[in-house]
């Protein structure tokens, strides 16, 4: 049995609550919020603290709080020696005060509120101070996944800039799609395959491969049409710095 | 039943040929491209040719070729008054030789000469000069797909513009985040789960409601670390113009 106290009341700390609720092998036994709140409907036996000072013993303390807050929220823990770690894409892990021993258990996926997460599909990053306890996250992350790759605090640092890329640029575009077709009275709906067949092609075939377009085809004509029916400023200027890197990208590789 | 004659040798040509060949209400009777070769694997009775000149009478003949092939080879098309259309997200309607009655049957997907194509998830973009032909290549699509759009040429140009962002430059972005994994030795596919759940979850809560990321907290100490993390001059140029669009965007909203 791992005990864990959980700090946080966001949707990651609220996802890896409800996650752990139904394992034999994980425990929650305490939460801990700034406003004391429950995080979840089911939290009988579980008691929940705003005070840090009442935090009990546990096997691993998880810090799912704002990148900001993880700094001193460490600082803070009135015990030292146990094992804390953070659950942050950004936060370098030595980074949180050395009273206590360290580690990082990082769930490499996009929260929302509302969405149910299905963590069997989610990766997680794991880096500890001590070999025992990377062991003991391992253990903890293959409750939930198979997914587990050690990662260090500079790859760490460097996956969250690829998934900015990936995860929110990638959804500006989208948005812009979203807001070109309410312009026109298209209903966006009818780029909805396209964008799940753009993802579902870049895992499949490799992203590079996958390129397609007037920009890779040096289509100049097709290039000027558009850059004429965009009307928007920043997205003439995205459209055009797109289509340079594309060409750099792959003129390079002809 | 609805006759068609299928030119070209492409990706679309192929997977619609695939598409229509098990079905009872549609006939393709005869192929055409340059090489005169066959398209598929069973094309048994379905004579071949390289010879516009021989091309048999059909209800519907459907240029599936490159864009700027479209207008020549409708000019080139030694008959009249027949429905011609052509598969292009581009290409206007009525740029194609008006001595035949033209359409459009536009199938608003990314094909790829490998991966077998699903129909019933791809909207068709439908337009012609008359009613009756709307309505033919209405039943046509029908027989393939339940999304089925009447989109003019205008609308249709203004979507190409979008899916070019949705996918072209979307595709970029998954690229970059691979060229970054694999600089640092990190394997692409811990980011794959993410790439879909970005897709997936734009489509279920619109882009705009999906948005997060440094940019959009205005999370100025991250962007700069991760601009110092990024070489390459196209990677720096595309974090800053990105970051700036969503701040632009929401910014206003703020």
């Amino acid at each position: 049995m791992i005990t864990i106290v959980l700090l946080g009341a966001g949707n990651v700390a609220k996802h890896l609550y409800e996650a752990f609720l139904p394992l034999n092998l994980v425990k929650v036994i305490q939460c801990y919020n700034r406003k004391g709140v429950q995080i979840h409907e089911n939290q009988e036996g579980v008691f929940v603290t705003n005070n840090l000072n009442d935090l009990k013993e546990a096997d691993v303390y998880i810090l799912a709080i704002s990148d900001d807050a993880v700094v001193e929220v460490s600082n803070k823990l009135p015990f030292q020696n146990r094992l804390v770690v953070h659950t942050s894409g950004s936060v370098p892990m030595k980074s949180m005060n050395s009273k206590n021993t360290r580690g990082v258990f990082y769930p490499l996926q996009t929260f929302s509120a509302t969405k149910k997460v299905d963590f069997t599909t989610i990766p997680f990053c794991i880096e500890a101070e001590q070999e025992k306890h990377s062991a003991l996250l391992e253990t903890l992350a293959s409750q939930l996944t198979k997914k587990i790759y050690a990662i260090s605090s500079d790859q760490r640092n460097t996956l969250h800039v690829a998934a900015v890329f990936i995860n929110n640029f990638t959804n500006h575009l989208f948005s812009i799609g979203s807001d070109i077709c309410k312009e026109h009275n298209i209903p966006f709906e009818i780029l909805h395959p396209l964008i799940l067949e753009t993802a579902k092609k870049a895992i499949e075939m490799n992203p590079d491969n996958a390129q397609t377009g007037p920009a890779i085809r040096n289509d100049v004509q097709t290039i000027n049409r558009h850059l004429k029916i965009l009307k928007d400023d920043s997205q003439k200027q995205l459209y055009n710095l797109l289509s340079q890197a594309i060409q750099t990208k792959y003129g390079k590789k002809l």
